[in-house]
């Protein structure tokens, strides 16, 4: 068996966890019931890549108790956690993952899990769909391709564009099921638990400026408001700007923001939206968090230049003194604050995601014809996740298709 | 001059309602100020069929200004008010519509104002539409039409996939400055509005029950818990239902939410949501109230038939006792409660909505080579009309377009 | 019999708004049940003097159906309703209450009541209990004073603290049945549905400036929030202005918030709180209104010093041009918006404060020996009365008395 | 130097926690400038006995840098940190802690410090007073006790009443800058950042149910709203019920609350108020967590004795089967939750009780004529912090006293 992990006397850790997240991933357990009988997974090769935490790695587990053969690596070498690692390679998944290894280390990684040359994909991003189309040696044996983001959904959807993709690819994330859940209350939660968390500050009282009105600023922006802060957006978009000040917040350029916000979260997918200039007018001892996908959103270089020091203050917090009475904190380096600052979404949130999914993987290996195209996942596998997810929380609806709501 | 009234003395009345709208609608009054030397309007006929109050007596003025002769109706008898008609036909406008009157008068309304042989006619419903394309000797002057509502554009959809579709015809209700706002914000609160001024009773401390969780169904929800309501939600599309979950209120089949409401608002859109059977299992003194912009949500004739005895007791509230102790309350007899029991929309609201509505106009007028097709709102009227709300409004977005928000 | 009112022919009109009020006042009719053999209020003469509207009215025929003999007028001739007099005098109560009557006709009113002889008086604000104790010849029969407001019972323990105080009085404000529910939650609502039905406007998207953040302040800023205005706070007390930063507002001194805000409420119970220097520094467009209990807290006579011209716009709406492109919009020319732009309190809320009363009035009646003081509400009748409605509305809270929540 | 702890090397990680601290303690830091060259603190003794985490210990250092000697132990063994006790002795501290000591160690610890004759004790919840009382030995220096909490409050009174109280002492939690504070937004906030990052579970979609609608519970309660949860409200005082369910909630009996909640919350001060009875209702999967002061609210022993089987899932989760498909999980142990499972309250919070306290020890230590009575912080301290609270949040309030607002 194959791997290559950080410390693998941290099995027990990871243990612990994946057994937790285990308990609460209950659509993912109600596929497995479904599909653990029909012999559809039996001797695949699926690699995945994502960030590897303990949701991740039982999504891992449910598949290799399905009967593939799992290899995996992170989309992401700061949100590898080691134990759960660990905890893989001691059932019998080849891990290739360590936290906070070099960029070069984690292509090395992405590039031995393409080579196992899979039959399925689960990418995050596109690295993994960019590699096999430079290099098709490895896509011999690939059914099909499952892509987790929007951004990777993107490049898909370029390729097609240009007639240039391969192979069957799936977006995960424009299914119902996840984007109308994981962003708004599965960010929206989860960036607060890990901000009151790290700084242990009230957030009651304080000024929060939230840089776009997506899903997530949405999201982050609502559970502020029922924290008790006063929210503050910044948009470029004039609908969702006049949304904002419909929904009770305060609407203004990030320019004017930066002097008046206390907690700053960036939600736009886009680079560099909070820069120097609005560093400089900010007040003393304002924090800059990131909850959006990628890490360049606050730049992170340019405030390193204009500091005089930097100091690492307290875990996932580092403080940048400008000149005198003016400091700012940073936390998580800039990265997904949910991620680093604690354990992601929360579990019953990624269960939409990964019952996703499962289901496509279940999908793709199951149907003989697919085309290289970009697929939505089919829409009664959308339905059928939501219907499991309102049926173990015990949610019911009207089942009467006498009329069916629109307004 | 032509005209059809109920009373031409109450024209003062009017005047002042008009005057007040006239203050508040600042988008449409910019428009004015863009289109007023341009000679668009200039000798155009225009025929408008929407709930004639205020707000839409004012477009019509502002037409009229511009130049245009105005021939003007109501959608709806109930929601005509007299007092503004008698101030329109004071001001030289062709107004045909009385409150309350029979079908046959309504429908002889609507005929008159189509066979002015309009330039452009404001439909709201699609009913003149569909006599144009019976009578088509009336369309002979015709440009375009302008439909307002949701089930309007759907018929006209329909008649362009049948390939039947004559003329062009543009869908105010797609537009994003319209949908966005109009049904959360302006539905949302002028329900509340018209159900505490017609009861003078508490919102909190009751349970409210929500049928259907669109965009109405969430403004009337939201502002129901910013009063301290209990909510309940009844949907039968299952995301609807679990975002009904994720925001807090309690998600249930109407069959089971009988029992437990003390308001009932129906907002599908949808014939007959709330039945005799779901009505035999209230409270004793449980209140109906449809938001929807049809009055069949409520079933009202069977409520009748199950009634022993109903009276009304005060205005816009009638009592129907079913048994001993089993009182029920209708408001606004299951018609529009935010027209019947208010002024309907916030008039900012409904000033996005006409701003729109006024620049479709024009830009049909001054387009040469319109095909009979269906048209959403061109993207960059719909973005003007919105960044002049945002302008009067006060409210600065960043115009920085280095990033643009998305997640 | 004696009365003097405005219009015996309104009668009708005022039955069907008590009607109404009846069906809701759950409380005081299941007091009236437990009252109506004892015998304690027969023959007694009770007068009364609180805001004279439908729900006072069904306090009164309450109190003469249990067997008294009832002589009543209203606390302020703007809140007289006429057409609930005329219903009282057809009804066999001495009614001496007009609409709008000038000064000394309200006192010759006031007058008359206490000429009665009363066995007990109703107050409200303690006028009447000042002139029982100038003309001690008209209280030969009383047995004591039930007052209503907070200002009243100031000014009875001012009395008391002076041993001037010669009769037995109940402070019904300071019941917690009382307080704790009819500020915060019934002026909260109804003053939003005032302003929202008189101005047919948005308070989505507004900023609401809340003048004071004691019960009502608190309630109407909370009610403003869950409609989706962004919310300024102004306070004096240092603890309440921390709590409204704590609850999620902006909180600024008055003289800055006046340039910022769209409608401005004051909530303070003192004088002259909104001054000419605040309205020179308003937005064009600016409302104002006044939730309190008095009519001086807006400076009224100064901002019409201060105006260019006045004209009565619409129903309680006077616009006030002070310059050129600065025009002040003030509410119910700053009486008591919810009752002035209303029906007042919603019905559920002041059938809690009337229960007190008549719980009081029944407690003084079949007491014996009452001495001079002031006294609150006995506990266990305030107890009572908050179980009574607990009751009606269906809440259960727990028995068991094995623990008691405190923190 | 005398000193009790675990392990000295670990002064480097609680010396970062305090460092962080003390740049959010503003007011603490305010009130040493103030007091630092007065000389009242020097060579004075202070024993402290509170939940020892990084802001007590700050305390404890700020009273050092005054120039007193400080002997500190914690108010409960599990809520001591030992790293920061290893802080506090590498500056000079007198501590005696440890994590999760006996009884009888934790006794020992109480009496070293008592005997150390301070001249002011910092006590929480009383156990050091009643020590002094019995052993007045070792009061030969003590010029007063402060008392931070409610329940050391109220055996202080207790003691005043029988006339046996020997010392001065100050009720800290009287003050307003602390209980209109520390238990609404203080614990509001802090058991929501602790349940989430312990469970990394959605609260948004679930049922929590609130034990006690007190501070605590209104804080818990409006947070839990704030993210999305459906709050059930279990109440014994009937005024807090119906406020309770004016503010939205569902109210009911625990007995019923039982079988529907996710989440249970206890914020009483009482003890054993959700029992085994109840447990046995619970669906699958609830969570027990406690928010009152003492650990004896839920009945783990209760717990214990009907479960099968229970297990340590997860750092602070405890997970007891009581039959198939019944699990329950007990969160901190029963403990107070924001404390055991997170930083407890937000620094912002706790630095205005620390600021009372030390302005509290200031006014003994320099007031020569205290006689041996129960005292409130006085109001000019009072006011003095929450007026320096204001000044460094940056708010204004109104300087303006020719009103006061009061409705």
């Amino acid at each position: 068996m194959q791997y290559d992990i950080s410390d693998i006397t941290l099995a027990q850790a990871g243990q612990e966890k994946i057994e937790w997240v285990s308990k609460w991933m209950k659509v993912v357990n109600g596929l497995y019931e479904k599909f653990k009988n029909d012999g559809v997974f039996s001797g695949k090769k699926i690699a995945i890549c994502i960030h590897l935490e303990a949701k991740t790695a039982y999504l891992a587990l449910t598949i290799q108790r399905l009967g593939a053969e799992v290899w995996i690596t992170s989309s992401n070498p700061l949100s590898t956690k080691d134990d759960v690692c660990a905890t893989l390679v001691k059932n019998g998944i080849h891990v290739f993952a360590k936290h906070g290894v070099s960029k070069e280390e984690y292509a090395g990684f992405v590039r031995t899990i393409v080579e196992s040359k899979p039959d399925i994909v689960v990418d995050d991003g596109g690295d993994i769909c960019e590699y096999l189309h430079q290099y098709p040696k490895y896509a011999v044996n690939l059914k099909g391709i499952c892509e987790e983001t929007t951004s990777g959904v993107n490049r898909l959807k370029e390729l097609e564009k240009k007639g240039k993709l391969r192979y069957p690819a799936i977006g995960i994330n424009d299914a119902q099921s996840k984007y109308l859940f994981d962003n708004r209350y599965g960010t929206g939660q989860s960036t607060w638990t890990a901000i009151t968390h790290l700084t242990n500050m009230s957030v009651a009282g304080k000024v929060v400026v939230i840089v776009g009105y997506g899903w997530v600023g949405r999201g982050v922006a609502l559970r502020a408001l029922g924290m008790g802060a006063e929210v503050i957006v910044t948009e470029i978009d004039p609908w969702k700007g006049l949304e904002a000040r419909m929904d009770g917040y305060r609407v203004m350029p990030i320019n004017k923001a930066a002097a008046l916000g206390d907690i700053f979260i960036t939600a736009t997918g886009e680079r560099m939206v909070i820069r120097t200039e609005h560093m400089k007018n900010m007040k003393d001892g304002a924090f800059l968090a990131n909850a959006g996908h990628f890490d360049y959103e606050i730049d992170v270089p340019g405030l390193k230049e204009i500091s005089k020091i930097a100091t690492h203050v307290r875990e996932e917090i580092d403080e940048y003194i400008i000149k005198k009475n003016k400091k700012i904190y940073l936390l998580a380096q800039g990265g997904i604050i949910n991620i680093a600052g604690g354990f992601g979404h929360p579990i019953e949130i990624l269960d939409l995601s990964f019952a996703l999914q499962l289901a496509s993987i279940h999908y793709i290996l199951s149907t003989t014809d697919l085309e290289p195209k970009f697929y939505c996942v089919p829409k009664d596998i959308d339905e059928m996740i939501v219907r499991e997810r309102l049926k173990v929380d015990g949610i019911e609806i009207d089942k009467d298709n006498r009329y069916k709501y629109s307004i």
